[in-house]
């Protein structure tokens, strides 16, 4: 194929009438179909309905400790969940601690915590002029949510194949005591799929950050979301980096099973220092009585181990590898050669990232939409919803079913053709 | 018998050496038995089990409109679980938002919130000097706790049988902006078993506080907790009163199923004006991507509706009454009369409030659990953990067996006893 760019106006406007042809019958189709989030399909979900059974109106409620996991008490989770979370993300138990169904829970509370009660005996956040974050971008918006709620002032660092450019990060954070956390999906990250190389992670565990109370927001969303059994990426551990380092305190490691059991109803881990998670505690005494440890016993009876978890995963890329791949094929076979677009290739995770020339993210997500097909909003992978260069879209193919998925991206890349034309026309 | 203050000198040596024999003889019998807390005991947590196999692994998982309950999604509840638990509390679906397991967490998240965002429009409590909260005492330790917490100047306010001393509440907040917020537990209150009279309820309703962003935090955590199938409190819906006198956004009121269902993994519910709910909207749609919303099906496949929950707690009654009883007949059977205690007779909740002869309430907890028994520590009740008397005691009778119970009875009422004729010995 040609690319679009050195097409004269005359071949422009003849590809953006066949386009537009081709657009309305996809359009006439009637698709109605959401894959502006992250969720696993209706398949992936059933994987976990065993568990279900685990624990039942005979079982055994007790934990190995010999507590009852009906009642009050236990705040930092029942010993045998500590040690299913804590290696699941390469760490043990004494760095953990056991919460409920959502890790973006634990961020939010980290963040409003700090805000109201300041970082190991610092200043609070809410008392100081201003605060700032990183915020490596393309990212997950989410974070980006979290922050911006509590009027913390966000800073775009470059994404690069192997984790944040640290360069970037090394000079600002050693310069500026106003910047007092980054936010990392250091494994197949939201929404690139690239994974931290072991220098990314040494470089982060050896920051020396101008304030004594910033913090690596570490979510290791997908440290088990492997889409193969044999090409998988590997992620430092981060705790034990920063321990070597000798900045045991300077992350804050977050993830959960969401993607790995229930969305709604699995459950999360904070790992950190001791003196972190003395920290936290003693915020999380005043703010619950414990978490849902049913639901923990459920997980480890259902998992046991992380070998569990991981022969688990191996059933979700089974069915969700198949949806990545036809998201590729479609878009390596429409849309190679015509210089409108890249993508990301990831090998886990839960998105492929695609950036449109210049100017045309927008545009082509109101495209997709008009033909009944909702992506995540264009400049939501950015600080502040805005992308400078209007042109990251990301694409999350796990909740279709392969046959809607096929239709869809076969409209997103028609939609990509179609307002690619528009803009080299100067129409957009 | 005789009042105690009315012996003379000698007879209290005689009764101090007789009570001292006695409180030896029940310490060699080594009991171990924490009544610190307000914890259902086994056979109450067995009544719920039943519920476990109601979302299995061949469970429908989509609740009533089609939404399936393991994926993402639902910020404020599914709608089946928002009917059930707002009828609980006696208002309807529209008030409500249903978060995780935990009111305490709600409550928590509530204080931290109009800290740092303040209340639909008002500064931010963390900006302000001074926040002050009204403190009704005895009341629930753990709510003193947030507020203390969170820097929260506490103001003790009398606690009368049909609520908090009004004309005192009144008075305050009509003159004084920094008071935020009171906390009230207003059916079968903590520690005393008080539920607040119509009266009350309406004049907390009409309450004129100088402070706009003023909220009252409405406990009702013992919303549905009888112990008697006949005799049973009472308590006007405050939402509805709050509307009626043209103050809708006046208060918050929380409850949960950890009392009802599992105290672990039991269902939390927000009720609140439209506006408040709004606010509390946009808190958490950047705080969670939602709760737990298999337990909310579990929860509503084996409740049903409120009646089936009314029918539920009827079972708990028959199982925690006795206990009540047991306590209350030892009282009454030992230390009618001697003028060294009174208590309350709750027809609900979970504790008997105990108040014994000024400045002798830590001995006496001291002295109980040099038998082996732990109570709730002597002046948790009031904010700041100080009772101004040291007098009042929180008597949590639901965890024991009946046979442990019986015998920490007899070893409580033999603390008071001897404490008391240390008093007045003038030996404490």
């Amino acid at each position: 194929m040609k690319a679009y760019r050195q097409l004269d106006r005359e071949k422009l406007l003849e590809l953006k009438k066949e386009l537009t042809q081709q657009f309305d019958e996809v359009k006439a189709k009637g698709l109605s179909l959401d894959m502006s989030r992250g969720k696993p399909g209706k398949d992936q979900l059933d994987l976990s309905m065993p568990m279900l059974d685990l624990v039942n109106a005979g079982s055994d409620m007790k934990c190995e400790n010999g507590m009852d996991c009906r009642n009050y008490g236990v705040l930092d989770g029942i010993p045998e969940a500590k040690r299913l979370l804590s290696s699941m993300i390469d760490t043990d138990s004494e760095h953990v601690i056991v919460f409920g169904n959502s890790s973006l829970n634990i961020m939010f509370d980290t963040v409003s915590r700090c805000m109201l009660k300041g970082v190991l005996g610092s200043t609070p956040w809410c008392k100081l002029d201003k605060v700032k974050f990183l915020c490596p971008s393309p990212g997950y918006d989410r974070h980006f949510k979290v922050t911006e709620f509590f009027g913390i002032e966000m800073i775009t660092v470059p994404m690069l194949p192997d984790g944040p450019d640290m360069d970037v990060v090394e000079e600002l954070v050693s310069k500026d005591e106003a910047i007092k956390g980054i936010w990392c999906v250091p494994k197949y990250s939201n929404p690139q799929g690239y994974t931290y190389s072991d220098e990314t992670v040494r470089r982060f565990a050896n920051l020396k950050p101008a304030a004594k109370d910033f913090r690596i927001f570490w979510d290791n969303a997908y440290c088990v979301h492997h889409l193969y059994e044999e090409d998988q990426d590997s992620l430092l551990d981060i705790i034990t980096e920063c321990e070597k380092a000798g900045n045991p305190d300077l992350v804050l490691e977050f993830a959960s099973t969401s993607k790995v059991s229930f969305p709604g109803a699995g459950v999360s881990v904070l790992a950190a220092s001791k003196a972190n998670l003395e920290e936290v505690k003693k915020y999380i005494t005043t703010q619950t009585i414990g978490h849902d440890k049913i639901n923990q016993l459920r997980h480890v009876r259902f998992f046991k181990d992380v070998e569990g978890i991981e022969e688990h995963m191996m059933k979700h890329a089974a069915l969700i590898r198949p949806k990545f791949e036809a998201v590729l094929n479609t878009l390596d076979r429409e849309l190679s050669g015509l210089d409108i677009g890249q993508w990301t290739k990831p090998k886990g995770g839960y998105f492929i990232s695609f950036d449109s020339m210049e100017g045309c993210a927008k545009a082509i997500v109101a495209k997709t939409k008009e033909a009944g097909v909702v992506m995540t909003g264009a400049g939501a992978t950015f600080p502040y919803g805005k992308d400078p260069k209007d042109s990251n879209i990301r694409i999350a193919p796990t909740l279709p079913s392969a046959q809607e998925l096929a239709l869809a991206a076969e409209i997103f890349v028609l939609s990509v053709k179609l307002v690619s034309v528009e803009k080299l026309l100067g129409e957009i």
